[in-house]
């Protein structure tokens, strides 16, 4: 099943919706209206009631209903034969959300590819430690963006950047897993655009703290997700990443150092992983513009494709300029 | 006013409340109960309304609490004011809850002790970049921990360490701050205990991507929030640290690297201050125990104060051992 997150007016303003997403059929199903008209119609409530129910069991926030456990797939399904046909959309006239509102944005590092690619463009030696342990780090989570959403382009970067990975998104909650049960945790695969503003991570990495503005202004995910069970192997799925319309890079999900089973257990350890989190694959080889010396415009738009997911295309919008930057302090 | 968050058993288990503190009278005021008596006989609502009304109001998440704006405390003044006798409980017998429970949970790096501090008993040099911009971190926010918990030591932890901080409490969101409107966001104050796995930090600095399994397991944030009209000056609270019982360090929250103001405003840059998020201060001169070659065993008790707020208190729990942790990958 693929199911996203589209916005939808009302007399409050706009509100969330949880859909799921038939491509082939050209629409989304809004599930909250289908389930309210499936309890009126087949289960005799009454329509206040059957709005109330369907609001609980198909809330517009992606963590909230996977909360539900394994609730939202088998009610989605029962909904979705029941009524599709009276709550459909065009899939080309909705207004897309972030696939997820993750409780804990994370991100990965993880294709031996990417590794090489930006560590020869940033001159930087590749440390052993990226051998010992996986590296990842968390995120900001208030700059989610959905597909066809612009990036707000933060004046202070210059060389603005995309990077093409995968998301994986977590289902059930899960701590202190192995490997051989991690991946009952994960829910399915979205595409997460790690957008990074390279010039500032000259001073960022030397902190040793993670990505602070490099990163944090913007963070793609969608245009929907796409249930596990329909990746026959989690290591060939082909990605690929135009710009302007034009390929720049193609490959797929494998070339990694850690499975995906290791590296949700190793995120695992000591703290949870919650549903609806979502975990950047780390960049595909070559899937940034870093590592084909490639300059970001305002205006550029990325496509990100992954097989089994879909699209996910943003703009970057004009520079916004005039905003606050700290002066340097002296030595102590 | 101080504010915090406290347990209480339920039909349906246990829930959170919010509660005004009053330690010179040695108690709580739970919100919600006191609002239901203050519409229902004040304001003529029947029992139910008056509940339902409360709990909109006055919600067990410190987060949408802190959403709703001026309301919250104008409100609680109210309330507080009309019930605060029929509504009381004992502060020594309450069951404590993080003080807020954080969209976005970051740690900054500000003290100019600690620096120099950590920095020589780490063996490392102090970059120039940490003059040129804030340091600071996103944390996973699954592992908070409020007044009295005891902390879940991962086994694979060998040198566990506590940090006195304070924690920087948003109240109303805020994007692209400067500092002269940045502590407009500011809602209030509390200690953060930024637990830390030392013998991890090796392996994880070198990657660049910040604190992983050193860091995610445990973050102390309480005892409650004291709102910032009742500190006179951000730069001179007086902050200890004890470890059982014994005073091991003592100083206050100045000799900083950047203002408060422009550690908002940074922050801010790009991104959403969301109410409810906690910033760590960074770390107190002689605020962890690395700084005075102390060996933290299982069973120990920590004690951070701050002026103005309490005391957080922690105990350390004892290893979790058996937990799977991932092989070294061969050169690549």
């Amino acid at each position: 099943m693929k199911i996203g997150r589209i916005a939808l007016p009302s007399p409050d303003g706009s509100v969330a919706r949880l859909v799921v997403v038939q491509p082939e059929k050209g629409r989304v199903i809004d599930l909250a209206a289908a389930a309210a008209l499936h309890y009126a119609a087949k289960g005799h409530a009454t329509t206040e009631a059957a709005r109330r129910l369907a609001l609980a069991a198909f809330p517009g926030s992606m963590a909230q209903a996977l909360a539900t456990g394994d609730y939202l797939l088998d009610h989605a399904n029962d909904v979705v034969n029941s009524r599709s046909d009276d709550a459909s959309l065009s899939i080309d006239k909705v207004d897309w959300l972030p696939a997820s509102d993750p409780p804990v944005l994370r991100d990965g590092l993880n294709f031996i590819g990417h590794i090489k690619g930006w560590s020869a463009k940033m001159g930087r030696e590749i440390p052993e430690s990226m051998r010992v342990i996986p590296g990842y780090t968390q995120m900001s989570n208030s700059m989610t963006l959905g597909h066809n959403a612009t990036v707000e382009w933060p004046g202070y970067i210059n060389r603005m950047d995309y990077e093409l990975e995968l998301g994986w998104v977590i289902g059930r909650p899960g701590r202190n897993l192995r490997p051989e049960n991690a991946l009952d945790c994960l829910f399915g695969v979205t595409l997460y655009n790690d957008f990074s503003g390279r010039d500032l991570q000259g001073n960022e990495l030397p902190i040793g703290m993670g990505g602070t503005k490099s990163k944090q202004f913007a963070h793609g995910i969608g245009p929907w997700i796409t249930t596990k069970d329909e990746f026959k192997d989690l290591y060939s799925i082909p990605m690929e990443v135009r710009l302007n319309g034009k390929t720049i890079a193609k490959g797929n999900s494998g070339g990694n150092l850690w499975g995906v089973d290791e590296v949700l257990a190793y995120i695992s350890l000591g703290e949870w992983l919650q549903p609806g989190d979502v975990i950047g694959s780390g960049t595909m080889g070559g899937g940034s513009a870093l590592e084909h010396d490639i300059q970001i415009q305002p205006g550029d738009v990325v496509e990100l494709e992954a097989g089994g997911v879909g699209v996910l295309r943003n703009t970057f919008g004009p520079k916004i300029e005039g905003l606050w930057w700290p002066e340097k302090r002296a030595p102590f």
